[in-house]
C-alpha cells in the first residue's frame, strides 16, 4: 500500500505553483510556473534515488534500476502542465502517483526485475502549443523534434525558445530512453465512475481526435447603415458553424463530441460587423468511421453556410489522432491489480487524449482511471478524493510490480 | 464654389495620420494619430483666421466672426477619429469640408451676418470609449462631463487620462461655445444614393440606437470527455444569441438592423468548452416602436436560450439614443441649396448615428449626405469621389450662407 498522506501532500504542495484564486492551477507548459514544478519534481526524483535526464523537448525521465538492466524499463507517469483554467489533478495525479510508487518501493526495500522509469511529458495539454500530447507524439515518431521545436504559441514564441527560457531543453535526443511499456494513472475527467460508484476505471480504449484551425473572411461594414441582407458577417457565420458542429456531434448520441474552444474577432468594434475571425475546432469519437463522418459533416455544413453567406471559410486539419485500443495483456494486469486490492472497477473509454495513447502505438500501454467530482475537468473546480487517488496509485503500483517482476 | 482640389488635398494629406496598409485609416479617438490630425487641424483653422478653443472633452471649436456677434454661430463640422479599420471619409469629409467652406469664404472676401463655428467632436466613433458621439452627447447634456471623463477603454485607460496623454484636455467647459444650429456633411455609409444615381442626400431623420454590454457565464469543461448533453457552453449560447439578433432584425425588413461586433472568450483553449464570454450588441431602427420591439425580442430570446442551456446571461443597456427627426426649416435649406446648385437629391434616413443627431435635441440641426462606393463604411476600403465630395461641400456652404445671412 502506498502512503496516501504523502501522495496527498505532494499533490497539494505542488498545486501552489500556478495556484489560482478559485482553487485551481494555471500552469501553461514551459511557463515560469512549469519551471517551478519541474524543479520541485527533479529534486523529489533525485531524493528518491532516481537518475533524471531531460530530452530535447523537455520531457523528464527518472530511472530506478532493476535487477536485470538488459530489460527495458516499465514507464509510468503523466504530465505536470495544466490548462489556463486547470485543476490540481489532471496529469498531476499520474506523475506524482508514479513518484509515490517509487517512494513506496524504496521504503519497502523492494527491487524489481525490470527497471522502472518515471516520466513527466512536456505539453500534454496542447493549450499553449498544438498538438496536445506533443512530446509523447514526437517520442513515438509522429512528428520530428525539429518540427515540434518550431511550433509557436499565440505570442509567436516557439517551443524551442520556451524550452530555453526556462532552461529545460535537455541534452538527450528524443527517444533516448527506451521503454518496454507504459502505464498512466489519471482522473477520469468524465462522470461515469462517480455515477456508478466504481473506484477504478480499467481504460481499454480512447477517443480519436480531430483538431482544425479555421478562418472566416467576411466583410467589415457599418453596424448601423448596412442593411441585413447585404451583410457578410463573420460572427454570424461562426455562430452557424458552432451550432452545426454541436448538432453533428449530438446526432451520434454518446459516440461523439465537438467543440469550438477559441474564436478571435480581428479588430473588433461594437459598431462594425465582424469581418474576420480565427477559430479552432476539436472533435472526437472512439470510432474511426464516426470521426470520418464528423469531418465530412463539418466540411459540408461549412461549405453550405459559406456559400449562402458569401463569406470565405478556410478549415485546416492540424492534427488527427486515431482512436486508441490499449494492450489486452496490460488491460488485464490493471484489472487484476484492482481485483486483488478489492476495488470495484469497470472497463471504460477515455474521452480525453493521453500520452499513453501515443505510446500505445509503439509499445504496450494501459491506463488506470479514478473518479473525479461531477466529471469536471479543465476547470479550476476539478476535484478528486484522497482515498480514490490512493486507490488508483495502489493499482498502478501493483500493475507495475506484476509487469516488472519482483 | 469651393476649391475641389484643395478639399481633396486636405483629405488625402490628413489620411497619412494612421494610414493602414489596405488604404484605410486607423485613428482611434485620443490616440497618438488623433493628436497628429488634431495638431494639423488646429494649425489649418488658425491659418484660416479662426479663433480655436478646446473644451474639457477635447472637442475643438474654430470661430469665424460674423457682422452681428450677438447672433449665435452656425455650427458646421464632424469628427476626425476613425474605427480600428476605418476609411478616409467617415467624419473627415464633414470636418475638412467645413474648413474648406471657411477657406472659400475667406478667398471670396465674404462676411456673414452670424458667425460660423467649425467643430471637431471628440470620439464620434464610439469604438474606443462608449457611447458613440460621446462629446456631442455631453454638449447637449445627455451625460455629465465627469461621467464621460471616467469612461474606460478595454485597457482601463479613462477618457480623462487619454485627453491628458495627448494634451487635448481643453480649458473651456463643455458647452462654452453656444451654437445657433448645426449642419453636418457626411458620406452616406449606405448604398442608396449610389444605387439611385443621386448626388445629394437631404437627411431628414436618423435611426435610434440601442447599445448593450452582455456577459455569458456557462461552465468550462473538457472538450473531449464532457458528453454533449452535459455541456453549458458559453460560445454555443452566444451563437444562438447572434442568430436570434439577426433573425429579429431581419423580421422587420429594412426597418431594423442588429449586430454583435465584439465577443471575447475568457481564457480560451482549444480543448476547453468556453465558460465565459463578454459581448456587445448594437441594434437600431428609425422607429421607436420597433426599437422597443427589438429590445423585447432580444431579451425574450436570451431568456429562453439561457434557461434551456442552463447558463447565465447578463444584458445591460448602456446607451439608448432615440430616433432623430431633423429640423424642417434646415432640411428645406439643404434641399434648396442642392436644387440651386443643380445637384440631384433625395430625402434619406441616416443608418449611422452622427453628432448632428445629438445637437438636434437642443438646437435645429440637419445633414448633407454624399454617395460612397458600394455603401461601404467602417472598412478600410471606404471610398467616395472627388466630385461628390465637392458637391456636398458646396451644398454645405450654400446652406450656411442661407442660414447665417450674407
Ligand atoms: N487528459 C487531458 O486532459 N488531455 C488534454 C488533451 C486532450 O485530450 O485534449
Ligand atoms: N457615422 C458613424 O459612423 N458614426 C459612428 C457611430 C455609429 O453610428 O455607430
Amino acid at each position: 500500500q502506498i502512503d496516501s498522506a504523502r501522495l496527498w501532500g505532494s499533490i497539494h504542495e505542488t498545486a501552489q505553483f500556478g495556484a489560482t484564486a478559485k482553487g485551481g492551477v494555471r500552469r501553461l507548459t514551459l511557463s515560469a510556473e512549469d519551471k517551478q514544478v519541474r524543479d520541485w519534481f527533479r529534486k523529489a526524483c533525485e531524493d528518491a534515488g532516481l537518475e533524471v535526464h531531460v530530452d530535447a523537448l523537455g520531457s523528464m525521465f527518472g530511472l530506478r534500476k532493476g535487477r536485470d538492466m538488459s530489460k527495458p524499463p516499465v514507464g509510468i507517469g503523466s504530465h505536470l502542465d495544466t490548462q489556463p483554467t486547470g485543476g490540481k489533478y489532471d496529469g498531476i495525479l499520474g506523475t506524482l502517483g508514479a513518484l509515490e510508487v517509487i517512494r513506496t518501493l524504496n521504503d519497502a526495500g523492494i527491487e524489481t526485475e525490470a527497471p522502472i522509469c518515471v516520466v513527466n511529458w512536456t505539453n500534454e495539454e496542447g493549450s499553449r502549443f498544438a498538438p496536445a500530447m506533443m512530446a509523447s507524439a514526437a517520442y513515438v515518431g509522429d512528428f520530428t523534434t525539429d518540427d515540434i521545436l518550431s511550433r509557436k504559441d499565440v505570442e509567436g514564441v516557439t517551443v524551442g525558445q520556451a524550452l530555453d527560457g526556462i532552461g529545460y531543453r535537455g541534452d538527450k535526443p528524443v527517444g533516448f530512453q527506451k521503454l518496454g511499456c507504459f502505464v498512466e494513472l489519471h482522473i477520469e475527467q468524465g462522470p461515469i465512475l462517480e455515477a456508478e460508484g466504481k473506484t477504478i476505471g480499467v481504460v481499454d480504449s480512447g477517443q480519436g481526435v480531430l483538431w482544425y484551425d479555421g478562418k472566416i473572411t467576411g466583410f467589415e461594414s457599418h453596424a448601423g447603415s448596412t442593411p441585413m441582407p447585404l451583410r457578410r458577417d463573420a460572427l454570424a457565420t461562426l455562430s452557424e458553424i458552432v451550432l452545426a458542429m454541436e448538432a453533428t456531434a449530438k446526432k451520434r448520441g454518446p459516440k461523439a463530441v465537438g467543440t469550438i474552444g477559441e474564436a478571435i474577432i480581428a479588430n473588433p468594434s461594437r459598431n462594425v460587423i465582424p469581418g474576420e475571425i480565427a477559430f479552432t475546432v476539436d472533435c472526437r469519437s472512439a470510432d474511426a468511421t464516426i470521426m470520418d463522418a464528423l469531418d465530412r459533416d463539418l466540411r459540408a455544413a461549412i461549405a453550405e453556410i459559406a456559400a449562402r453567406r458569401k463569406v470565405e471559410v478556410k478549415l485546416d486539419l492540424v492534427w488527427r489522432k486515431p482512436p486508441t485500443h490499449f494492450d489486452p495483456k496490460l488491460i488485464a494486469a490493471v484489472e487484476n491489480a484492482a481485483r486483488t486490492l478489492g476495488y470495484s472497477s469497470r472497463h471504460i473509454t477515455s474521452g480525453a487524449g493521453h500520452d499513453a495513447c501515443n505510446l500505445n502505438t509503439v509499445i504496450p500501454a494501459a491506463m488506470v482511471f479514478v473518479p473525479c467530482k461531477d466529471g469536471i475537468s479543465h476547470n479550476e473546480l476539478e476535484d478528486a478524493t484522497q482515498p480514490d487517488c490512493a486507490a488508483g496509485t495502489n493499482v498502478l503500483m501493483h500493475t507495475v510490480l506484476a509487469i516488472a517482476g519482483v
